[in-house]
């Protein structure tokens, strides 16, 4: 393997035309698109236009029509609209609000509360730190209990006390990915109920909420849906529940009449009761924009393209930096992993620096892991050549030991 | 009183020069700063510089330094800290984050838990939907019932089954204001809390949640703070109550270390424990931009101008308006009354969408309220002067009558 054998596959690639419509600063290779997806100049103008003109010139109007388009009261259904294929649902099974903890938090409450006779909340050990605190916060308010279980004995711990299965498809330490059908099933063949976090797969992976047959779920917006910092989620919630779910936050965006100002809370009929105060218009509006481009992969284009980018990254480090201390933790098995790699090195946060002093951007998660994330949409097959040569480097040279990159980097 | 008059108070205003630093549209007099304040240039620049270089440049880094500032993640903690003095906080009691109605949420349910043995939720008839609606929901989870009481017969309602009193200080509807240090006296006599809505209050009146001793506060800064549609909300939690207040969403932003990514959620030590998720940067980047202009009000400044304003407009309507079907509703004395006038229409919707049509905007609320709104930031005298003599012009001609203006209006 040589980069023009790289540089061939990007010439192949579907996706290769989309990487002009993202800005990328110039001398970087960005593979942390799984932390904050980067921006696009259509987004930067989305954004313009809303503040120029339909805040600045159209003020309380815009709510109902903005100057050139739609008002903003219909932008949680619309991106809601943009988000359902990328999850394999329907639009009315969405709901684009708040952040992922809240609506983990909301629909966390309002699964456990269609179980009540159960007491289980059941979670994977070392999962991400907010959904076990939300999950303990949740548990704490309704008199549960949280369980958690290694990641490959989850399927011992699922028992007829359990009520709500909150798991983390793609794991953010090591990318591994769970089989969410099978899990389902499970879940489901005990009597409880699955919320699936979708956070570091939605966008990158083929997600089909409907195959898996999933209960509900929550996903965030800014890693691989590149909705800008902070984006705001969205969750899903299958239709077979619309009728009896109760929205947690009754907020007057989640009202079946809203502007009614009706005196009795008639939830919407579908998941939009999980609205719930004004949304964030600026952010919403950047996510409606970014989520544009999605329009334009190919089905199965995204899966082909991560598992092409991560096995090439994989198979680089095996070959090149045997001795440097390294351990793929990622599954090998395509189908196991998500659109990220993650190697241990005892001393992950000063490679990652030395490695972002080079234009390399990737994190590192406390203690010892080095984390690259493959947004299929912008990175090149030549990015994770010339990236792992720079890794080379960095740890062949010793680099990294250097006293500037000894200190504590606050990435989330 | 004549327009000359209305320039005199204009020319001797202290708050004036301020007006040149908002955006506002050619033929426009806008009196829908209550619904959302306008935009100012130094928002849309300082958003543009989060897009075009913080985000489309730093990318992942800027969380930790932007390119010319501090970085994003203490962004919620700086807006804490521009909010705290308008509210008569100090910082660490205020937290910046979600919306009004998960902050109200988040807040009450907290509160509810700190008086276990207490079985009622108080609130006025007729307060704010989304308030009501959220209260609902936090009695059907607490096993707790909400009570109402009229405006005026709240203090009889107060009794030793209270543990939380949820009251906008200055209703939406009507504009009054209430007595907010004699209310939580004596809630606090009866052994309860009081949770403020500061919607309508923070940014347009004097608010001193010390002097108020105030157990908790929300409220909302798109309105009379200028923050930009959905723009963030804050909450308010009084210190006294930190050690004991448990975060209903324990989200990694209100964990005390949230980048060790800890197994044990330990929440901050102040109201910075009810941040959650990911702020909503961009929307939060506007916000902070749209509040430095507060540091160049002068104390008192704000009511007294507002007093002003609004008993002008009360003035022009009593003279000017007589025998058009016209009711004020808003208190007449300036101490009971908020930055707003309310109008009984018996066709509101009509007569507001003529009035809009003159370039006169304020807002209707069913089924017969037109709202006027009296920022003290950038409206000026012979604004309301120019305003009142439209209203007379659509009422004394009938021209609200017209078809085209007979339609449901949709505005938050």
């Amino acid at each position: 393997m040589d980069r023009a054998a790289a540089e061939r596959l990007d010439a192949e690639d579907p996706l290769g035309p989309l990487r002009g419509r993202f800005t990328l600063p110039d001398r970087v290779i960005y593979l942390d698109g799984n932390s904050l997806g980067p921006a696009q100049p259509a987004v930067a103008e989305a954004v313009g236009t809303a503040l120029h003109r339909d805040w600045s010139e159209g003020l309380i109007r815009s709510w109902n029509a903005t100057v050139e388009g739609p008002g903003w009261v219909g932008l949680p259904r619309r991106v809601a609209g943009a988000i359902a294929p990328l999850v394999g649902a329907d639009a009315d099974e969405v709901a684009v609000t708040d952040s992922t903890s809240v609506d983990l938090y909301a629909v966390l409450v309002a699964l456990a509360r269609l179980r009540p006779e159960r007491r289980t909340i059941l979670l994977q050990e070392g999962d991400f730190p907010t959904d076990r605190y939300v999950a303990g916060s949740v548990a704490d308010l309704l008199g549960l209990e949280v369980r958690t279980a290694p990641r490959d004995r989850l399927g011992e711990a699922i028992d007829d006390d359990l009520a709500v299965l909150v798991l983390t498809e793609v794991d953010y330490r090591t990318g591994s990915r769970h089989d969410a059908p099978d899990l389902t099933r499970t879940v489901h063949s005990a009597g409880g109920l699955v919320l699936w976090d979708l956070s570091h797969s939605a966008g990158a992976l083929d997600v089909d909420l409907h195959r898996w047959d999933a209960d509900a779920a929550v996903g965030c917006t800014y890693k691989f849906l590149n909705g800008g910092p902070g984006a705001p989620a969205y969750l899903y919630v299958a239709r077979r529940l619309h009728a009896r779910i109760r929205p947690t936050v009754a907020g007057w965006f989640g009202h079946a009449t809203p502007f009614s100002f009706a005196d009795e809370y008639v939830p919407a009929p579908d998941a939009s009761r999980f609205l719930a105060g004004t949304p964030p218009v600026l952010s919403m509006v950047a996510l409606e924009a970014a989520l544009r481009i999605q329009a334009d992969v190919p089905a199965d284009a995204r899966s082909a393209k991560v598992a092409s980018l991560t096995e090439l990254f994989i198979d680089l480090v095996d070959r090149h930096c045997d001795g440097f201390g390294l351990e793929v933790v990622t599954p090998r098995s395509p189908a196991a992993r998500g659109a990220q790699v993650s190697l241990r090195h005892a001393e992950a946060g000063r490679v990652m620096r030395a490695l972002v002093d080079r234009g390399v951007i990737g994190d590192h998660r406390p203690p010892d892991i080095l984390r690259f994330g493959f947004s299929p949409l912008f990175v090149r097959h030549t990015d994770v050549w010339d990236a792992v040569h720079v890794l080379v480097e960095v740890l062949s040279s010793g680099a990294w030991r250097d006293d500037r990159y000894d200190r504590a980097a606050e990435v989330p």
